[in-house]
C-alpha cells in the first residue's frame, strides 16, 4: 500500500457483555485500566493508524466520551452507537471513514493485541485488499447434526480460528457489506468471501484472547503479567 | 450398560509437557495439589468407576507411584509407562483393563472435569458404544491451504470442540486402534470413527480446559475461584 494512503481503525465494543456478570469492556479493569482504553492505546500509537471510530452501545456513549478526553486520544475522529448485529456495528464505523482507502477492524474485547499484529495485518493485506489474523486450532474438532452423532472429524492441520484484526481496502468491504443483505456473518472477512473475493490469513497470537467472561480476565491478567507488559 | 459391567479410566499424561516451562502435570500445582492428583482424585470419587490405570512417562513413573501412595489412590491398579503418541499410551492402558466392558479415557491435563460429566458420558456411550465430550465452537473457524488463503469459512452451528472424558465399550475401542495401524489420530474417538462406528458427542464444558501452558494454569485456578471448589 501506499504510505500516503490513510489507514482508518473501526474499534467495535457495542454489544451487551451480558456474560461479564456486570462488567463490561468500558467498565472492565485489565491492569487497573478500562479494557477499551489498552485497545485505543495501541491504536493510537500506531503510526500506520490515522483515525479511529469507536462503536459503541447507546448506553456507553457517554461514558466512552468521558474515557477519549480523560485519556487524550487524539485519532479517536468519532465515537457512535453500533446496530443490532456485530456487522451493524461495522458498517455504522465504516460510515465514518469515506477518506481512508483501507480499513483496520477489531474487536473491542481484544485488549492483547500488539502494534506489529497492526502492522503485519496492514502487509499481508496488500496482494488480495483483505487479511485477517489467525491462529491455528489446536482442538480436535468434529461436525455433527442436531442429533450429536458425529458425521466428520475435520483435518486439523488446514483449520484456522480467525481473531481481529482484519484489514481491508475499504471499497472491498463496503463492497461486501452492500451485497450481503441480510445474511448474518460472524467475522467480516466472511462478508468479503461471499462477495467473491479473496482473503488473506496471517499469523495472529494465541493471547489475543476475546474476553467475553470474568475468567477470561483472570486469563488475561495472568498473560499480561507473564510478558512483563 | 448393565450395573454389573465394569468400567475401568485410562487416565493419559505420558506427554512431555514441554510447553510448560518446567513443570508437567504431576509438579505443577493447582490450588496447591498436582494437576494429575486432581483428576485422580474425581475418578476415585466417582462410583461407576471400578479401576484406575494411570499413564505416564517413564521419567515420571517413581514420582507417580509415590502420588499414589500418599494420596491413598485405591482404584489405580496400574502406573504404566506410556508410548511415543498419544494413542499408544491409550492403547498401553488399555492392555491393563481386560476385565472392564467399558474404559472411560481422559487427559490428565484436563483436572476441572467433574463426576458428573464421566456419569453424563457413560450414559451418552450406551445406544452406540461410543461418547465424547465436546462443546460448541465459539471462534469463527476457516479452512486456508499452505498459501494461506481462505478456502471456506465453516458453518459454526454443527461445529463442536472436543474434549475428554471419552467413553467407549472396550472392545470397540481396541478394535480401532487395531484396525488403525500407523495412522495418527488427535483423539480416541476418530479412531472408532475411522473403524466405521457410531460415536456420539455430549455436552462436555468450558471449564474442563487442558492444561498445556502457565497461562492455563492461572485460568484453570481463576476458574476453580469462580465456583468455589
Amino acid at each position: 500500500m501506499h504510505s500516503q494512503q490513510k489507514v482508518g481503525a473501526v474499534i467495535v465494543a457495542a454489544g451487551s457483555g451480558e456474560r461479564m456478570g456486570g462488567g463490561d469492556k468500558l467498565t472492565a479493569l485489565l491492569s487497573g485500566e478500562p479494557v477499551i482504553s489498552r485497545v485505543v492505546r495501541t491504536f493510537e500509537n500506531c503510526r500506520l493508524i490515522s483515525r479511529i471510530v469507536l462503536v459503541l452501545s447507546e448506553a456507553n456513549l457517554e461514558r466512552g466520551r468521558q474515557l477519549a478526553t480523560a485519556g487524550g486520544w487524539s485519532k479517536v475522529s468519532d465515537i457512535c452507537p453500533g446496530g443490532r448485529r456485530r456487522q451493524d456495528s461495522v458498517v455504522a464505523g465504516l460510515k465514518r471513514l469515506p477518506d481512508c482507502a483501507w480499513v483496520v477492524v477489531h474487536d473491542g474485547a481484544r485488549p492483547l493485541l500488539s502494534e506489529d499484529l497492526i502492522r503485519r495485518g496492514l502487509r499481508a493485506a496488500e496482494a488480495t485488499g483483505a487479511a485477517a489474523a489467525a491462529v491455528p486450532v489446536t482442538d480436535t474438532i468434529k461436525v455433527a447434526g442436531d442429533d450429536m452423532l458425529v458425521r466428520e472429524t475435520l483435518p486439523r492441520r488446514e483449520l484456522w480460528a480467525v481473531q481481529t484484526p482484519q484489514v481491508f481496502r475499504r471499497d472491498i468491504l463496503t463492497g461486501a457489506y452492500n451485497n450481503l443483505g441480510d445474511d448474518v456473518v460472524t467475522d467480516d472477512a466472511a462478508a468479503v468471501e461471499r462477495s467473491g473475493q479473496r482473503v488473506k490469513l496471517y499469523m495472529g497470537a494465541y493471547d489475543n484472547i476475546k474476553i467475553t467472561t470474568p475468567g477470561d480476565l483472570a486469563l488475561a491478567e495472568a498473560l499480561l503479567k507473564e510478558h512483563g507488559r
